[in-house]
């Protein structure tokens, strides 16, 4: 019989996961705080609960896959009742930075129990009402690989990515997290920047946008507080990334203020745009989960495109 | 009769302009420098020929307005035989800078004859196989609104836009610079260090990007040339909107560094994407053309978001 999942928080990236999960074949069961949320995905056939301990004591009993799918600073009151009810089980996460989770997962005595994930998906809706079962199909979904975890908590983490549809990316914690500030978060802040500088225009700019600037800001349309969060939590990898972007910029400004040409700027971009729509992605076929250094081989192997769409049978010894 | 129009270009602007305004009922030929285009536009039944002389000629005695559809560079060349065989025709151009092309057209001695323009539209792809009668379609096009121009042939150039499906943007030549370094320009500057920034972080950056990197770096796939060409023609007004934009991301570096809130940033992003997606658009009714101050005051509307899309009659005297 596979694994149990027991999500807490059924927002879109939780309630995505129950709905996957479930049609996977998986038992599944949740906890949601609000009290409408938690009634309306029970009126769609779904086992959600208002009742934390409960909740986490049936995990307990059946060995279930916790999944922690709370903003970040939700997650050490999710974490401390974890510890509280459900201290064995096999503990996983959805949460948009991995460092941060991990250093709160290891404050609360549980890390020998988890491993950490990230689903590259959403959309520009939030809350129950917007989880979407496909949600995750063919997206990227890393999970963790970092030196002392535990085999068997990879395996059950990575067996319910890929039985949602995704594919496994076997980043390390730092790894992902300087890989987002690069792909996710910077693109939110240029976003937000570049928003402010068409609007600095006045209607003549704004009435006068087309492609560029519509693609180049879509993401300023997300909740202030949603880009708040993801970019605070993770303000290290983030700001290194902007002296990098800033310099670039003012590269380019100084060229055009000098009389000189963008021609740095526009082949260099060219080329990492071309880098970006050719980008590799192949099947990590070894090492086996808990062979020596299987962690650091997996981390490598990430760095590398390499991604993992099935799990080989456990190694038997 | 309606005038006649003679495209001097046919790449992907000027060609479209030749085909939408046959569609519209106007007689239209062109000039192209590459005879195997020319020979493609005449095959598809349109009067195209290499032959430049010949083609302003006849500019010249059927009083066409002259449509400059060439790169920037080349427009000083299209300028020195306009005013060999054709100094009396109305002219303008479809050029993505405008004090530039009026400055250039100032030193050939034929500012009475012009008025600039801009339709604000394209496509990632170039030259006459992509030029496409449909493309101004509910485009903003701006037909400068410059102290001194000639009512009639200011009449004759956004005639011209409406009739290729476009809404008239009459803007002044310094406005429409400055607006287009910040709907335009800077995003493809953005898109650029985007590009490069995620491409710096190997195949796992790239690996893990979704929608938000997607679309933030669309338009670094567009030809590099292309994209220094507009830049650097712009230079004075976009090194401007680039010091704004280095100031916004800086501050967002510096709160991040300092474990400050992000809220200054997403906070105002959001109002000006807000401000974006419900942008003002109203009919300018008055003046008449010729009226006193009737440019600048068409200047002025057009800040407020003011657009033609139809002309009134011509002022009887």
């Amino acid at each position: 019989m596979k694994q149990p999942v027991c999500v807490l928080g059924l927002g879109l990236i939780g309630g995505s996961v129950l709905r996957a999960a479930q049609r996977a074949g998986r038992t599944v069961w949740g906890y949601q705080r609000s009290a409408g949320a938690a009634a309306t995905a029970r009126a769609a056939g779904f086992d959600a609960s208002t009742d934390l301990p409960s909740v986490l004591g049936r995990a307990a009993d059946a060995g279930a896959l916790i999944v922690i799918a709370v903003p970040m600073p939700a997650v050490p009151a999710m974490l401390a009742a974890v510890k509280q009810y459900a201290p064995d089980c096999p503990l996983t996460d959805v949460v948009s930075v991995k460092r941060p989770v991990r250093q709160v997962v290891s404050e609360y005595g549980l890390l020998a129990r988890y491993v950490g994930g990230h689903p590259m998906a959403g959309t520009a809706d939030s809350g129950w009402g917007a989880a979407d079962p496909d949600l995750f199909r063919d997206a990227a979904w890393v999970i963790t690989a970092d030196d002392g975890c535990e085999p068997a908590v990879w395996r059950a983490a990575a067996q319910l990515a890929l039985d949602c549809g995704a594919t496994v990316v076997p980043a390390g914690s730092g790894d992902h997290d300087e890989a987002v500030a690069r792909i996710s978060h910077l693109p939110h802040v240029l976003a937000e920047a570049l928003a402010i500088a068409g609007a600095d225009g006045g209607e003549l700019a704004l009435g006068l946008a087309a492609g560029s600037f519509r693609d180049g800001v879509r993401v300023a349309g997300t909740s202030p507080d949603l880009v708040r969060a993801m970019c605070e939590a993770n303000s290290a990898a983030l700001s290194a990334v902007l002296d990098e972007t800033i310099a670039i910029v003012t590269a380019a400004r100084d060229s055009l203020r000098a009389g000189q040409s963008l021609h740095a700027l526009t082949a260099a971009g060219h080329t990492s745009y071309g880098k970006y729509a050719r980008r590799l992605r192949s099947e990590i076929t070894e090492p086996r989960l808990g062979e020596p250094g299987w962690a650091a081989r997996l981390r490598a192997a990430a760095r590398e495109g390499g991604v993992i769409t099935q799990l080989p049978p456990p190694a038997s010894s």
